[in-house]
């Protein structure tokens, strides 16, 4: 799609200047961004690459509007957030590519799920009994939604998704390929060491405007819902255990995992491969630092890390052998103290 | 499905005290039971719950009778394991959902195939040649069964499985949506830096009554089997490597990974996201903290941990650096001993 | 199928001992070998086992062939590299099982794609518009292949994988079960807290000889693509996020997590769960342990670990509450230096 600066201003708001009338197709990295290209300023240490940029146009914070504008000669559009003003103009010129409404020949709907007309169901599709369907809902091949489970307006299922029976996805959703929503959670009573099913009788209940990545895995509660809220971006091979409620706007990047009956606030951030202990409460406005293990609920906003420091494996192998011996390090350490208090009595 | 307290107690021993005819109709957790709900008292602290339950009944121990006899009214089980006692009765309350059986006309079976008349094979699911599927066992929408592969009696496979060739199940388990059994094992020999890939020509034999979680991966052996053997529960998005073996009752959190050829004894636990190197030895009765790296064999039952505290960013900064200078610390120990004993000596 | 060690190495070189018409037939461990049988002898330890070794024939190394021919009466290929020669005689003896050439009447194949007439599209598979497979590779049941995709020649998906639009693999590769190709990657601008989408528009673009493990996830680019080299060897629930770059050769055991844009070298290898943290560099020839963040770019090659190290779980209490405390022992041990420098002025 073709649009000129002087509409992505109407649109978006930020102060323009330079030609309006810049015709732009397409964005692109300052590096690469040719003469139909709109790029952006994402940090003061770019700038000299701005300066160089053949870009058509390009978007930038006020501290970088003067510096830029002395070197650089295509218009430039001056905002507080460039980077999210590039997200809505590069969601402008790329449309999502919405296939035709319909069901697939070979999909497999249950008579009693209702489908809007302006869904689509790709091939090889199944659509249990008494499922639901949204408006504009895009099931792509070889998907599986369970019965009574539901999908939101404008949802998007990727191809070979599993949407478990009575689960619900709000508007506006995103699923990725091989995720699946609502598998049993993994609750067992012991008995003489073996273990007996509880049977899991929740759903997962998703809100709006929710990501959920590749192969990411979240499951149905126990008796009540796991439940994820409004706006949560999970990666891929994130595992979501049952029980868990995951606050509005709350992040997670790739193979993190969070054990069942864990309350995560809203807004929270988790780097790669983080890890919750079950039944822990993490408090709102909470970054945990990749390959971070969560052992203990968390109630101060702030950021948390805890990884072994990555060394050679000549000075891991020092170190580690030394955080074993710890205690008798501390032990000799007051060994001293005492003997140089009895030295300095002494003396 | 209803019942009455006096059948559970029949079916289930207990002692039961109170009404004998109290109905009940489903579980509930004791917040939310009402008076047809039947909950039960995991532990002591829960006892002021369960004073003011509505539940019609409760499933209790022993040490709680007579505190909870004397503020409650409803029907009481006392029984040694109050959890197990839940879990039987919510299996026998909610009965799993079983399908018709038959084969839907979408699904692709191969005539080599043998399928039991009373199994249940959903749409869009394709059986290869001489795959074996028992009575009773149900497998959903879009799963794939491999050539000669054979799934147990009443053993449920959710939706998008791959059970590959030559695998095999035992009765009653259960494989969650995504699981992949029987992928090739990572096996190469390395010449001058290139991969050269070894066949794995092994199966994986999986036992009764195990569960895999979803998107969990089980490899195939190289030459000789994967086992996983009765009783194993395993969580979602788990990694077992080619030819490892689990040992019967051992379970497993969701994000372990177990590499070739490990030898995992029987009744173990595995915290969330536990890794276990390959060729490694652990014995029976052995419990892993999540997070945990286990590197070496361990031979002795116990509980085994090794994961990085977690602390504010900051503290963590200041830990890390420290860990990094432990042999310096050493050093400097071992100089103020040395200083110490000659001062001690001199005066 | 059968052959005589004369064959093999006419095939593959290597200095024959013994009956050069002796026949085997299969592979086997030393343990297991019988009359039919070659195995391989893969290191000086396994040399009585090899003496008593009931195998056709053995391939071994310089170093071992007088102690084991002094017990070992089959024949004997002597060569430098036994495993990856055991590699190539198991390819041979065990010939990948290639299914007929053509497409299954249950898949869809979009009427604008290229299959070449000896590709094999399995059950229920979907080939969606300008998708290209090319001569001899085999795509398995439940396969979903979007729009402008290209597999190349011989190379074999595994049942139920997602490889998505305009995404590319070249010859000989083997994608195996649940894997995901060509996900979005996890790029999202961030405004008062809220995500807003990047359209993630680049590729994922594979070489030739690539294995990708089970439920393995591979995101697209942003704007440039994601790119993974010749020869690389990924197992299963790996996570390699959008624009990383993967080196030649290039091998990543199970559960391995990449964060964006991290540029990895050639000839590098990952332990298990190792994970790398965004926007990294690694150089070539560097071998990271399982169990290892990689929080910094590394230009040297060589190992690199850090993992904690694990302890029974009292053992792991003490190290872990002294390693916060760490800070204090460094301050006890500037008063003691202090101290003691004091003292020996005194005297």
């Amino acid at each position: 799609m073709h649009t000129r600066v002087s509409e992505l201003v109407e649109r978006f708001g930020g102060q323009l200047e330079g030609d309006p009338d810049t015709e732009i197709a397409a964005v692109a990295p300052l590096e690469r961004a040719g003469p139909a290209d709109i790029s952006f300023l994402g940090n003061t240490r770019m700038r000299p690459l701005a300066s160089r940029s053949r870009a058509a146009a390009l978007i930038l914070a006020p501290p970088d509007r003067d510096a830029v504008a002395a070197g650089y000669e295509g218009a430039r559009i001056v905002t507080a957030n460039p980077y999210a003003y590039f997200a809505r103009t590069a969601q402008l010129l790329i449309p999502r590519l919405v296939p035709e409404p319909g069901i697939h020949p070979s999909a497999v709907v249950h008579p009693s799920a209702r489908v809007h007309s302006s869904a689509h169901i790709g091939p090889q599709v199944t659509v249990e009994a008494d499922a639901v369907i949204e408006a504009g809902a895009v099931i792509d091949g070889g998907c599986y939604i369970g019965r009574e489970a539901v999908v939101g307006e404008d949802t998007h299922f990727f191809a070979n998704v599993s949407f478990l029976a009575r689960c619900a996805i709000g508007a506006r959703g995103i699923v990725h390929s091989g995720a699946v929503i609502g598998g049993d959670g993994f609750g067992f009573a012991v008995e003489d060491g073996v273990y007996i099913k509880i049977p899991q009788t929740g759903r997962v209940v998703i809100g709006d405007d929710v990501d959920i990545g590749c192969n990411t895995t979240v499951d149905r509660g126990a008796l009540d819902d796991t439940v994820i809220e409004d706006g949560v971006k999970l990666d891929n091979q994130i595992q979501i255990g049952h029980n868990c409620h995951i606050g509005a706007h709350t992040a997670m990047a790739g193979c993190v995992g969070v054990a069942g009956s864990a309350m995560i606030g809203k807004y929270c951030t988790f780097g790669g491969a983080a890890m919750v202990n079950g039944h822990i409460e993490i408090a709102d406005h909470v970054d945990i630092t990749a390959g971070t293990l969560v052992s203990n609920s968390i109630l101060a906003p702030g950021r948390y890390t805890g990884f072994y420091p990555i060394a050679t494996n000549a000075e891991w192998e020092r170190s580690a052998a030394l955080v074993r011996k710890l205690s008798t390090m501390r032990e000799r350490l007051r060994a001293l103290e005492k003997a140089v208090k009895a030295l300095g009595e002494a003396s």
